[in-house]
C-alpha cells in the first residue's frame, strides 16, 4: 500500500518525482477515450523503470496457447490486446544531450490528471547532465470529440544558457508486448511516410495460423511550433526507419524563452476504414485537428467531460480521499468504454496496461453494465448486450467443442471476438455461471430501462442458448433422484471441480425460468416475432420445455438444515471451519502465501459466491435468509478479488450493517490509487471500478428497480457529513443528495417523476 | 496398429525396411544396459524420418517449467532425461558418395533385435544414387558385462565396383531434445580430443539456476578397421569441431571384399568417477573394451543375458505372437534397469525416447517391484526402496511447501532426484496416492523377502514420514463427525479433485495400521534402534500414534448399500451410469475425442481405482466383495492407461474370470511391438511392461505369499499349450509349468522347499 499521490477532488497529483513506482503512476495516469489510449508515460522517453503503452480499442493479436498440458477442449489462441505505435514521442536534444529525466538532477516536478477536464499534465524543472538547467511542461489528451485522436503541448524552456535544442516528433512502431508467449513482435510495416510537419506509419498485425483477420493501423502525426507562445517556421529533416517515422527540427533557443511543439495524432484502423484509404485518412485527420487548433480541442474535451460528468459524479463531502478515489473510478471506467460500438467491450485493464488478455469477462454483465444503465444513455447498457448477441455463434462453437449440441451455447470466460481465451480447465471449462451473468443482464436492462422490444430482437435467442445449455450441462443423479451439475467452479474460485455449487445451479435454474417467461410473454405479445424464432431456433418447444420445466422441479440446491444456510456446494461443510479473523496476518493474502492445494482445500472463500446469488436474486429471498448467509459466509471471504467487497457492501447496506458496509467500500475505492494489491504497475482494475460505484448507489444509496421504479433507501456513513449521486433512469437525470438529516432528489432532467425513499413514494417535479 | 514385425520366439526382426515407421522401429529395437542406452538408429545417419537418442543413466537437466497459469507450490524445473552425445556415429562416403539410406534404392533390409543375446543387427543391400551397389551390416551391443560400454561392427562391400570408401567414426555433442521447454541445447563442451584411432568428448550440462549439478560426461571411442574379417592398418584424420570430434579413414575398396570398423565407446560420468579424471578414464576404458576385442565382448554378452532370462524367462507354447510379446517386455525391463545402482531409477520411456521427462512414478513401486523381486536378486528391488529413502528429505521439503509440518512427507508425482516435475495442480498436489504405493512397496518387499532388517534401517523412517503427511492431510468433518480427505486425484486420473477417493483413503489408512504396526515389531525386536529412531524423528509417540488410531477408527470411506459396491469417491454415483459397452466406437479413445470436462464428468475409469485397492489388499475382502466391486467397475473402466489391463487381469484370474483375464492380458502384451495406441514412435512403455508379467504370473500363475510361503493357482489360457515362467523366491529359484493337466513346479537353485499350489502344499526337493 502506498500513499504518495496527492488527494484532491478532481485531481489526481503527484508532487516530486517518484522513480521507483513510475511504473504505477503510468498506469494511474492513464488516458482514454473509449477508441484509444495510452499510460502516463513521458513523451521524451524514459531510460528508467516504465512500460510504455498505447493500445487501440478492438485491435488485438491471436497468441498462440502456451501451456504446461495439454487438455482437449482448449482453445487454440490466446487473444491479446496489444501495445500499439507508440504516437506520444517527442524527443528532446538539448545541445548534444538527450533529454532523459534518469539522468538529470529534477529541483521540481508535478505530474497531474486532471479527471473534471480529461487531461494529464506535467511540468519539471531538471538540470541537465552537463548542469545547465531547463524547465519542460507538457499537456496532453485523448480527444473525446474526436475519439481516434489526441493532441500534445509540450514546451522546453532553456533557464540558464542559450543552445541549439531539436525536437523530433516521432512514430514508433517497433513496440513488443511485455507479455507475449512465444516472444514475438505483433506487428509489422505496411507502409510509412513523412511530409512537412507530418509523418505517417502504418502496421499491420503478422500473420496468424488461426483465421483470424490481420488487422491494420495507420499512426498519423502533425505538428507545428511556437515560440514563447507565438507560431514560428521551421525546418524538419524527415526520420525513417523500418517501422519508424518521425522529424528533427532544431531551433535555437535562447535562455528564458520556451520553445513549443503541439502534437496532433491520431490512430485509425481497419474496423473503421478501408484499409486502402487508411493512410489518407489519417493525415487527412491530423490535419483536422490542427484546423480545428489545440486550445478548441481542449475546450471541447472540457465540455465533453462536464457533459458526463453531470451524468455519472459522485460527490462525497468531508472525505477528499474517499471523493478522489470514487471519482477516479468513474474517470476511468469512462475512458475505458463509451458504449458507441458495439463490437468492443470493457477490457479488464482497459487501455491501461497489457496484462491478462482479452477483453470481456463476465465483470461486464455482472459490474459494468448496473454502472452504465445508471450513468448514461440505454444504448450503452444494449451496445454490451448486441455484443454477446453478435458473438453467439461462437458461444455455440465453444459449447460443441465441449460435446453439447443442439444450439446450446457456453460464451467464453474470457474473450475478445468471441473465442475462448483462457486455459485452464476448471475455468475455460467448468466456470460456467458466466452464462447465466449474460442472461441476467438482459434481465437487469429490460428491468431497468423497460426496453422489452430487445427480448424480442435479440434477447431470447440469447437466452434459449443459454438454457439449452444448462438443460445438458444439468445431470440426473440416480442416487439422488434430483437433477445435479456436477463439475463446477463458482465464483469462488478458491474452490475448483465442485459439485453443486449452490450460485451455479440457483442461477442456471433462473435462467430456465427466465426464458420460459420470456417465451411466454413473447408468445402473447409478439406472436409473429416468437414463430419465427421458434422456427429459426429449431426449437422443439415441448420437449425442450418440458425438460426446462422438469428441471427446475427437481433441482438439488445443497443447503443445511442444522445451520439454516445455503451450502455454496456439497461438500462445504466437509471442510474444517475456520474464520478468516483467526488465520494469522502473515498467511495474508492466501494466494500469496498458500500453496494452491491449502487454498482449494480451506474453507476460505475468493470472493462473493452464495452471497454473489443473493445480491442477483435479493427479492427472492427474505431478510433472514440474506442475514443468517451474509453472517455465515463474510467471515469466511478473504476477497482476493477486487469484485468482491462491493458485494458485501451492498448486501452490508441493506441489512443495516453500516459499518460493515463502509469497511467493504473502503477495500475497493482506492485499490488502484493506494496500489493495495502491488500490482497497479501492471494496469488498473477497470472493471472492479464499476464495484465502487455500486457500493455507494446500490449501497449506500439502496438503489433498486422495482416494477418499473426506482427505489432509495439511503443511509449516509458516519465518516461523511453528505454524499450525492447522479442517476440517470429512463427519462429522468437525477440528483439524490444524502446526509444524515436526509435525502433529497432533484429532477435534473425529464418530465415529474416518482421515485420511493424508503419505501414511500416522493413526486419529483419536472425538470 | 501395426502388424510389420516378424513374430518369432526369440528375435524382433524387420524384414524390409520401412521409412514411414523407422522412428517406431527406433523405439522397438531400442539397446541398454541400465547405465546408458540408445534408440535403433542407423549408425551411419539417416536423413529421412528419425529420432536419433542416447541417454545416460542419472544425467538429467532441470528444464525451466513451463506453464498457462502458475499456482503457488508448482516446482520451479522439470528434471528430464536428456539426449546425450551421439556415440554410435559411424559416416560412410563411397567415392564422393555419402550413404544415406533414404537416398538409396533397397534391394534387401532386414534388421534384427536378439532378445536372447541382447544386441542389435541390420542387413541392407543397397543401390547408391550412382547406381552401385553396395552391401552393408552392422551389429552393436550395449554391454552388460561393461557397463559403462559398447562396441559397433559396422561392414561395407562394393558389390559391382572399386573405389574409396571412407569411414567416418564420430561422437556427436551438438543434439539437443525434442522436448524442451525453451528451445535450448542442454550440453556445453569442455573438452574434446582426438589421438590415433581414438577421440574423446567431454560434454556438461548447461548451468541452471536452480543449485542442480551440472553433469559431465565423457564419451569416448576406439576404432579398428579390418579387410574380410582381417586387421588392417590404417590412416585416421582427426575432425574436431565444437562438441564433435571424429577421424576419417579412407580405404582403397575392391568390388567384393567386405571392410569392417569396429568400434569401441563408453560414456563414463561425474556420478561415477571425478570429473578431472572423466576423460583420461573414458580413453582408458575404450582401450579395454578394444583389448578384450568385439568377438569376447560379445561372448560375454551373450553369457550375461543367457544368466538373466535363467532367472525371468517365461514360455508360452502354442502362441509365438504372445511368446514375441512377453519376451519383448521382459527384455526392455532388464535394458532399462539392472539394480546395481539405488540413486536410479525405471523411466517410463527407459533408455527409448524422451518423452514425459522424470525417471521415477508410482509405476516402480506398484508395478515394477513385484517383478523384480520375483526375477532378481532381492538387492535390486531393496535399491528400488532406498532410492526413495534417500530422497526422503526431498519428499519433506515437498510437503512443507504444501503447507504440511513436523517431518510429514509428500513424494513428488515424477522426480529424478527427489524434486517434484509436475505442474498439474490437480496431479502434482493431488494424485497423493503415490504416498500410499511406496509404503506399500517397502511391505512387499519385506513380505517377498523376509528381509524385515530393512524396516529398522531405512523402511520406518519412510513409513513414519508418509503417516504423518496423511495424518495432516485426512481432516475431520464437523458435518460428517467423520474423518474426510478431501481435494484428491486417485488412480483414475478421469477425475479429479474428488472428496474421499476410496482408494487413497484406503490405502492411508492402511499406511497409518502398518507404521503403527512396524513401531510396534521394532519396539519388540529391535528396542534400541526404535529409541534411537524414535527420538531421531522426533516421534511424539503418544500424540502422533493416538492420532493414526482415532483416524483409523474414524475415517470415512464411501460405500452404497444399495448396490453393496465400494464407491470410488463421494459423488461417483451422481454421474450418469454408463457403461463402456454403450459407447460409440467412434467416442474412442475418449482421452483423443471427448473435451477434458467431458471426461472428468463422465463415469468412465482410466486405469483400476477400487480394483487397485482390492488387488493390493485382496486378503483384507472377501471373494464376494472383490466379486461385486470387479463386475461393476470393470464394466465402466477404458484402460486408457497401459498400467489397467494387469490389474483386471490378476483379479479376473483370481475370480476364475478366465476369458476376462486373457482379454486384459492381450490388451497389454503386445502395445508397443504392434504399436496399439499410435504412439511408440516416443518411446516403449517401460514400466507397464512388468504389469505383463504381472498378468502372467501373478494372474494366470496366481503367484502370491502368504505367510513366508510361495502360493500359487494356476490355470492355462486355452489359446495356449502350456506357459512356463522362472520365479526367485528367497533363497530358491523355481520353474513352473502349466499345462491345463497340472502344473509342475522345479527346483533349479536352492534348498527342498514346500510350496502350495491350489491351497495344497507341495514339497520340492533340493536342486
Amino acid at each position: 500500500m502506498k500513499n504518495y499521490l496527492i488527494h484532491e477532488n478532481w485531481t489526481i497529483k503527484e508532487e516530486g518525482f517518484h522513480p521507483e513506482w513510475n511504473e504505477i503512476t503510468e498506469s494511474i495516469m492513464s488516458l482514454g477515450n473509449g477508441r484509444m489510449g495510452q499510460r502516463g508515460n513521458f513523451e521524451e522517453g524514459y531510460s528508467g523503470k516504465t512500460l510504455p503503452g498505447n493500445y487501440v480499442a478492438g485491435v488485438y493479436f491471436p497468441d498462440k496457447t502456451r501451456v504446461g498440458w495439454w487438455k482437449n477442449g482448449y482453445p487454440n489462441y490466446f487473444a491479446k490486446v496489444i501495445n500499439a505505435a507508440n504516437w506520444i514521442g517527442i524527443g528532446i536534444t538539448v545541445g548534444d544531450e538527450v533529454l532523459d529525466l534518469a539522468g538529470c538532477q529534477i529541483l521540481a516536478f508535478e505530474r497531474t490528471l486532471n479527471m473534471k477536464e480529461g487531461w494529464l499534465s506535467r511540468s519539471c524543472e531538471a538540470i541537465l547532465p552537463s548542469g545547465r538547467r531547463i524547465h519542460i511542461h507538457s499537456q496532453r489528451f485523448c480527444s473525446l470529440t474526436h475519439d481516434e485522436g489526441g493532441a500534445i503541448r509540450f514546451s522546453v524552456t532553456p533557464l540558464d544558457f542559450s543552445d541549439k535544442i531539436t525536437f523530433f516528433p516521432y512514430i514508433d512502431g517497433t513496440i513488443s508486448n511485455r507479455d507475449a508467449n512465444y516472444d514475438q513482435k505483433f506487428w509489422e510495416e505496411t507502409d510509412r511516410e513523412t511530409s512537412f510537419a507530418e509523418g505517417c506509419l502504418q502496421l499491420r498485425t503478422i500473420p496468424n495460423p488461426y483465421g483470424v483477420p490481420q488487422f491494420e493501423v495507420a499512426t498519423a502525426q502533425h505538428f507545428e511550433l511556437l515560440r514563447d507562445g507565438k507560431s514560428i517556421e521551421f525546418q524538419a529533416l524527415p526520420v525513417k526507419q523500418e517501422k519508424f517515422v518521425g522529424s528533427k527540427i532544431v531551433l535555437e533557443a535562447t535562455e528564458g524563452t520556451e520553445l513549443t511543439l503541439i502534437k496532433y495524432a491520431c490512430n485509425l484502423s481497419d474496423l473503421n476504414h478501408p484499409k486502402e484509404e487508411l493512410s489518407d485518412r489519417a493525415k487527412a485527420y491530423v490535419r483536422q485537428l490542427a484546423a480545428i487548433g489545440y486550445d478548441d480541442l481542449l475546450d471541447g474535451q472540457i465540455a465533453a467531460w462536464e457533459a458526463k460528468w453531470a451524468q455519472m459524479d459522485i460527490a462525497i463531502e468531508g472525505d477528499i480521499a474517499a471523493q478522489q478515489g470514487i471519482r477516479f473510478n468513474l474517470f476511468q471506467l469512462s475512458q475505458t468504454y463509451t458504449g458507441e460500438d458495439d463490437r468492443l467491450n470493457i477490457g479488464p485493464k482497459g487501455f491501461t496496461g497489457e496484462k491478462y488478455g482479452g477483453v470481456t469477462y463476465w465483470d461486464t454483465e455482472a459490474y459494468c453494465i448496473p454502472f452504465y444503465l445508471s450513468t448514461a444513455d440505454r444504448h450503452v447498457a444494449r451496445n454490451l448486450l448486441v455484443y454477446r448477441w453478435k458473438q453467439l455463434g461462437k458461444a455455440i462453437e465453444n459449447a460443441g467443442k465441449l460435446g453439447f449440441t443442439g444450439g446450446a451455447a457456453l460464451y467464453p470466460m474470457v474473450t475478445m471476438n468471441g473465442e475462448e481465451c483462457h486455459n485452464e480447465w476448471e475455468i475455460t471449462f467448468e466456470e460456467i455461471h458466466r452464462n447465466g451473468a449474460i442472461a441476467y443482464a438482459i434481465y437487469d436492462y429490460v428491468r431497468y430501462t423497460g426496453d422489452t422490444s430487445y427480448l424480442g430482437e435479440h434477447g431470447f435467442e440469447v437466452l434459449l442458448a443459454i438454457s439449452r445449455f444448462w438443460s445438458q450441462r444439468i445431470t440426473w443423479s440416480g442416487e439422488r433422484k434430483k437433477y445435479v451439475m456436477l463439475g463446477v467452479t463458482g465464483p469462488n474460485e478458491y474452490e475448483n471441480n465442485v459439485n453443486n455449487n449452490w450460485y451455479t445451479s440457483y442461477i442456471a435454474c433462473w435462467c430456465l425460468r427466465y426464458t420460459l417467461e420470456v417465451a411466454e410473454y413473447l408468445k402473447s405479445v409478439e406472436p409473429g416475432r416468437y414463430d419465427s424464432l421458434r422456427e429459426q431456433l429449431l426449437l422443439a418447444e415441448d420437449a425442450e420445455f418440458a425438460r426446462f420445466k422438469d428441471i427446475l422441479d427437481n433441482m438439488f440446491l445443497p443447503y443445511s438444515e442444522e445451520l439454516g444456510v445455503i451450502l455454496q456446494q456439497d461438500g462445504y461443510l466437509d471442510k474444517e471451519q475456520i474464520l478468516v479473523q483467526e488465520l494469522p496476518a502473515v498467511d495474508r493474502p492466501l494466494n500469496q502465501k498458500w500453496s494452491w492445494d491449502r487454498i482449494l482445500r480451506s474453507c476460505f472463500i475468493k470472493q462473493a459466491d452464495v452471497l454473489q446469488g443473493l445480491y442477483f436474486f435479493e427479492d427472492e429471498f427474505d431478510e433472514e435468509t440474506i442475514r443468517k448467509n451474509f453472517e455465515f459466509y463474510e467471515p469466511r471471504t478473504v476477497h482476493e478479488s477486487s469484485l468482491s467487497p462491493c458485494v458485501h457492501a451492498i448486501l452490508a447496506s441493506r441489512l443495516g450493517l453500516h459499518e460493515k458496509a463502509y469497511e467493504m467500500y473502503l477495500r475497493t475505492s482506492r485499490l488502484d490509487l493506494d496500489d493495495y494489491n502491488n500490482d497497479t504497475e501492471d494496469g488498473l482494475h477497470i472493471t472492479s471500478m464499476a464495484g465502487t460505484w455500486m457500493s455507494v448507489v446500490k449501497g449506500f444509496g439502496g438503489l433498486r428497480v422495482k416494477n418499473h421504479q426506482l427505489h432509495l433507501s439511503p443511509t449516509c456513513p458516519v465518516q461523511w457529513s453528505a454524499y450525492s449521486f447522479n442517476v440517470r433512469f429512463r427519462e429522468n437525470l437525477l440528483k439524490v443528495r444524502v446526509t444524515a438529516e436526509g435525502t433529497v432528489v432533484d429532477n435534473h432532467q425529464g418530465p415529474e417523476f416518482t421515485v420511493w425513499v424508503d419505501g414511500q413514494p416522493r413526486l419529483i417535479p419536472a425538470a
